[in-house]
């Protein structure tokens, strides 16, 4: 008699109910892949009463997680509540304590406290299990942890963000500015009602922070990425990016350094020539760069119920197997503390877009102000001639050191002539 | 005191040199992900004498491959020597009848008697791995057997011969034809001295039959798979393709449908939206489509001694980890014997290329032709008028079946006007 691998379900949201599907529907195959069926015996939600359109006979309910989490008669504890603490906090917390493995795909929790609880987890002989907290569907953490494991990673960086994506990309088809097409995003339910936590950044910058731990063995932290969103994205930046050949992108970029661990999210000039540049919509893509390997690329769809119940089934596939990993790669004790590499010295070109009057004597004093900064102009852009309104004027730039290129605006933004903040937007080299 | 992974490697060509250098250069970073050291204890390959760049000092060498896979003192047998019998079939026999673990790069060997492998390995409690048999650096069998397991696989397809992307892609970009390509690929080391190997499609087949199996649990098999190569792409059609709106890519294609499993491998239209008409020069893609993660795709250096030994690597860190799957995803005695579906049932979209004499009623006949078999044609392009000179023809079909379009073709190069054998390209829908 083959025992099956009992699982408790804490959160039964929208990908609380599509794991619950995937179990159901996929189940023969799944027990053929894992040589055991996966049963769930025990799920905690709010609402009891609420239709999921999933059948939960037979299974316990618990009406508070954590005490599921320790009592349930049950393998591993699937904890799909998510923030970085409260109930998902006490849930794996209580898990992990009784010894049973967890499969979460909650990116805050990871970021904030991964090599904590990869240590406690180690300790108890458990699996921590993560794949689907980045980038949903696509297997990134197990690409980047077993697939890709031989190499020493020289760059990982993706669009970690599908909210952003989408957002960015109907703004390049439509022409029509952030603002509108965010209502829009709403409406379809590609943003939620409050879009900060996706539009500013913070959602990629957790799956950042994970990606950056386990590529360079380091404690993940959420505190040194460096974080800009996509809210001062202007239709106007969106038609001279494709005019100058390159796509708009909100990137996650982490990278080791000499001056430490650099992790930045924020929008990014693309060369259309790069694969990143035609991931669209609410697609994700994860980009792995390894010494012998060379350049990975990884691309799907980053959420919703399905893409993600995949992600979390894959773990508890693997569990089943009993095909353990390290929770970041290497033992915990082994992740160390990286300094984070200050913005400051970041080097690279740079898209300058300003809004001056147009009048003679504006584009000497904005130039003379990167020449006093060492800033190399790479090309101009001034449509037409419009006396004395304000117009748009785009610079970009050769690489030059970010202290410098901020000290240039800083002089460019208290020009008389200069009539809004100037927008940067770093060109990348991909 | 931890004990060390013992490995002998078989086969010191591009791809062993790459592995014993990757070993070598990350030995501490392998360590620490593995647990242990792996440590190469015998190698063999033909001359002794060659210097590789790599230092075998303290290894033990075996003139003969598969005495080595039996005696030297080992956990895991390195298989590098490529084919489908003779040395690799005998060392793979060998290490697996002393219960060692093997990890091989030889897509012929799988693709021939997989399931016949995958048994024996399974009864004796070893590992038979072979990241590094498909798609190169990408692991894409990783991806497919654990990333993405809890999916019912509806299709996968991708871009599995380098060679043949690189010269499509050149074609594209110089304008020249596939002789003058070809040519420069061999000289730049792209292509083999005999290239039919690759360009006749044989070595995207033979991955093909390994994703399908572990797609679709069925045996692997070679036979089954519809093969064309890229011989008879003419710039021409390269250059209709893209006013067409496609690039021209060579895929390998697997399905399950109603008649049995679907396997082809030849040239295809790809619309420019789909991610993989993006793919260019020697990047392999693979894509996985599964009932709840949507679409996935991987890309990434298909060949090459770096990206190949990548993937050695990774399989050796799983055995060394104990993070072991079954060859096939599921036990050897489930794999099943699906019959093929005839490439004559095919239903998909058509481009035809016609040289024709340019003459009255010739448009015509073909139409004619097409209509007789209940081909509705989508577009037609004639370029220019050249009274009674050779010029060409395409036609572009809506949605219908191999059988049809074939029979029309058949009368259509029977016509006086058709001077050369109609060419003739599957459109897909990605």
């Amino acid at each position: 008699m083959i025992k099956p691998l009992k699982i408790a379900i804490a959160g039964l949201g929208t990908v609380g109910a599509g794991v619950v599907k995937l179990l159901a529907g996929n189940a023969e195959l799944i027990a053929a892949r894992c040589g055991r069926p996966v049963v769930i015996t025990a799920v905690s939600a709010r609402d009891r009463r609420k239709d999921r359109g999933v059948s939960l006979e037979g299974v316990d309910w618990y009406d508070d997680a954590a005490t599921m989490a320790e009592r349930a008669d049950c393998d591993v504890v699937v904890e799909l509540i998510g923030g970085a603490d409260g109930m998902a906090r006490r849930v794996v917390d209580a898990a992990l304590a009784r010894g049973r493995h967890v499969v979460t795909a909650n990116k805050a929790l990871l970021a904030h406290a991964g090599a904590e609880l990869a240590a406690v987890a180690e300790g108890r002989g458990c699996v921590l299990a993560y794949e689907a907290a980045v980038a949903g569907g696509i297997p990134a953490i197990k690409v980047l942890r077993e697939g890709l494991a031989g190499n020493r990673i020289q760059r990982v960086y993706g669009i970690l963000n599908g909210t952003c994506n989408y957002i960015l990309t109907q703004m390049r088809r439509t022409g029509r500015p952030f603002g509108d097409v965010l209502a829009d995003a709403q409406r379809l339910g590609y943003a939620e009602a409050d879009p900060s936590f996706d539009i500013d950044g913070v959602d990629a910058a957790h799956k950042l922070a994970i990606l950056a731990a386990l590529a360079f063995g380091t404690k993940a932290d959420i505190a040194g990425v460096h974080v800009e969103g996509i809210r001062h994205i202007g239709a106007t930046d969106i038609q001279f990016a494709t005019e100058l050949g390159y796509r708009i992108k909100l990137l996650g970029i982490a990278r080791m350094t000499e001056t430490g661990l650099e992790q930045r999210v924020h929008p990014c000039m693309v060369p259309l020539e790069t694969p990143i540049a035609h991931v669209e919509d609410v697609f994700n893509a994860v980009v792995v760069e390894g010494d012998f390997v060379g350049r990975v690329v990884s691309e799907g769809r980053g959420a919703g119920a399905g893409p993600t119940a995949s992600a979390v089934v894959a773990d508890l596939m693997d569990i089943s197997r009993g095909r353990a990993s390290m929770t970041f790669a290497v033992p915990a004790s082994r992740l160390v503390d990286a300094p984070a590499a200050p913005i400051d010295g970041h080097r690279g070109a740079y898209y300058i877009r300003l809004m001056v009057r147009d009048r003679p004597g504006v584009i000497a004093d904005v130039t003379a102000a990167l020449r006093d900064q060492k800033v190399s102009l790479e090309s101009m852009i001034q449509r037409g001639r419009h006396p004395d309104a304000m117009v748009p004027v785009v610079l970009t730039t050769h690489e030059t050191e970010e202290a410098a290129m901020r000290r240039a605006l800083q002089r460019i933004e208290a020009l008389d002539t200069v009539l809004e903040a100037p927008r940067l937007i770093r060109i990348e080299a991909l």
